[in-house]
Formats: structure tokens, sequence, C-alpha cells
């Protein structure tokens, strides 16, 4: 029944980091309304095409992001 | 006026379901609202990248799906 | 599995509608993907605050809305 | 055509304010798009209810933003 | 920079749990990014207006859940 | 603090036109908020697919928007 959507910048995120963020919020959603909600726990990683994050005006790119790391 | 936005993994639509959901979603919103409302009732079919759609903990995948066709 | 999300300007549905739209969705999404999508579609209908919904530059209220019926 | 959604905590906008987000939003993809895109440019301003709205794990309410004025 | 938007049924969730998912969500995010991304992380918490959720065709309200604990 | 969420139809506007969507809702949000919200404005331009943009039930796609050029 619980949604979440969590949007990244594309490219950033591998196929295991978004397995994780999906167990952690159905796990989450879980402890807060019960093992009955998990089965139908929704959870969607959106990723935002590079040149479409901004924040405080300022475009971050995956390029930035991975040259952070 | 109205707005819909539907979310499918990517990849397990083609251009004529994703028309079918437009004029589906708009025909319903024209009943609910009026014919007024048609010309300008958006409707959004968002593709969600393959490896980004979890359900009840477990991963969707294109390829699931298209197995369990 | 399936994901909608509708919205629409508060106090211009009522129950009975926002279960008509449910119902629309879910059957569309289980003629797309199979009988199998149907208990997971999850469909969500949110109502937008009066004053938070602009066409055009022009911003809708219920009251226009109602005073077109 | 085009939309836009933005989205504040409940109670710190009046309608003046949503209007000039309408108004500023239609105008910006008018630019973009050419004046053919201003009929049917789709603004929502969306409230999400107090408590609901967390940055750097701060829960940031409505009390707090009018404190900052 | 990250973002996070949970959707629940209004009415089922109280401050606390609001503070926890924004909490959880915001670790997630630091453990996947890093702790410079950890001051920017938003997370958001919409309610939906009873009436408004449908999972597998059936509406979903808050009595039913509470009556689920 | 503050989110806008632009959805618009893929490869219909190039970087230079995401910076100026990300800047001018961040000035925006400034003079609502004050110059405090500036550094975390959040500002998101989403893609979406091709085919999967319909407005009055009719598709818009890129290439009939850049035809309309």
């Amino acid at each position: 029944m619980p949604f979440a959507n969590f949007k990244v910048p594309a490219g950033t995120l591998g196929p295991e980091q978004k397995q994780q963020i999906i167990d952690r919020a159905t796990d989450l959603y879980a402890e807060l309304y019960g093992e009955v909600a998990r089965p139908n726990t929704l959870v969607i990683v959106d990723e935002v095409v590079d040149g479409g994050w901004g924040i405080g005006g300022t475009v971050l790119t995956a390029a930035m992001l991975k040259g952070a790391d």
C-alpha cells in the first residue's frame, strides 16, 4: 500500500544501491504500518536526466557528483 | 485542466499502449468534469529506468514482466 | 505493481468519483499488464488546495468549476 | 502542454503568492516553447501538511518559516 | 541534493513517525552519496486525502488502516 | 528548502534552457521565502519519454513540437 518515490541524478546509482533504497524504504514502511503493508509497498527510484538537477541555482551533474567521491 | 501521471517500468509499454492510457484517462476526466475539461487534460506516462521499481522489496525488471506474459 | 497518480482541485470530486478513478485505472492496467498486475495496482488521487491550480495563467478554483456545471 | 509542480509547506503562501508562481512559470514556458504553449500550461502548487517537510534531517514547520521572516 | 517523496494516507502517521521517515531517508542518502549530501537532502511526506488511495481497486481508508492495528 | 518539479517532453530543451528554468524557479522562491531559502532550493527538470505526453487526448511528440517552432 505505501508509496515512496526517490529521485536521483541519472547514472549516479547502480542496481545494488537502488535495491538498497527499495529494501530500506520497504522495511521502514513495514515498521510503521506493520508487516501487512510489506507485500504491497511500492518504491520507485526515478532517474533525472543530466542537466535537470538544480540545487541553490547550481546545476548538479553526474560528473560533478562522481568527482566529489 | 485535470492531470494524471502514470508511471510504468521502462520498455514495457509501446506507443499504442501509451495512447490507450492517454485516451482512457482523458475520457474519464471528461466524464467527471464535463467535455469542457477535455482539451486541457494533461496525461503523462513516465518510464522508470530498469532496476528502479520495487514492490514488496523485490525489484521488478522489464525482463521479469515480459517473462510473465 | 503499476502506479497512477491523479491530481484534482480539492473539493471537486466525491468518494464515488474517486472510486470510479481507482476502478478505471486499475482495470486499464490489468488490460495492459494482465490480471496478475491487478492486486498490486496503486492508484492515488491527490487533492490540490484551492488557489494552487493554474491553467494558462488562470487560477482555477473549486467555485469556478462548480459554477461551470 | 508544459507542466510544473511546486511543493511548499502548508500555510506558508497565500493566494497572491500562488498566483505569482503560476504567472511566472507560465511566462517561462511561453518563453521556452512559444506563446502557443501558454493556454495549456498547467502549474500546480501542492501544499505539504505540517511535519512532512525535512531538509538535512530537520523537520521544517510553517511556524519556523514564519519565525524566520 | 537528493530528494525523496513519501505518500501516505492522511491521518495515519503522526509527527514522530514523519520525523522517523525523514531521518531514515536522510541517513540512507548520506550513506549512498556521502555526508556532503546530508544538509541538502529534501524529504517530503505527502498526505493523501481519505478516499484517494486505491490498492488493487479497493479504496483504503484511514479507518481501515487503524482497524488493522 | 522549496521544491519545484518541471516535466517536459524529452529532447525538447537543451542544457541552457534547463539552467534557465532552474535559475528562474530558484529566484522566484528566494523572492517568496527570502534569500535564506536560496541555497536549499531544489529544482528538478524531468524528461518524459516520447509518446508519453498527451494533451486533450493527442499525443504530443518532440517532432511535433520542433515542427511548431
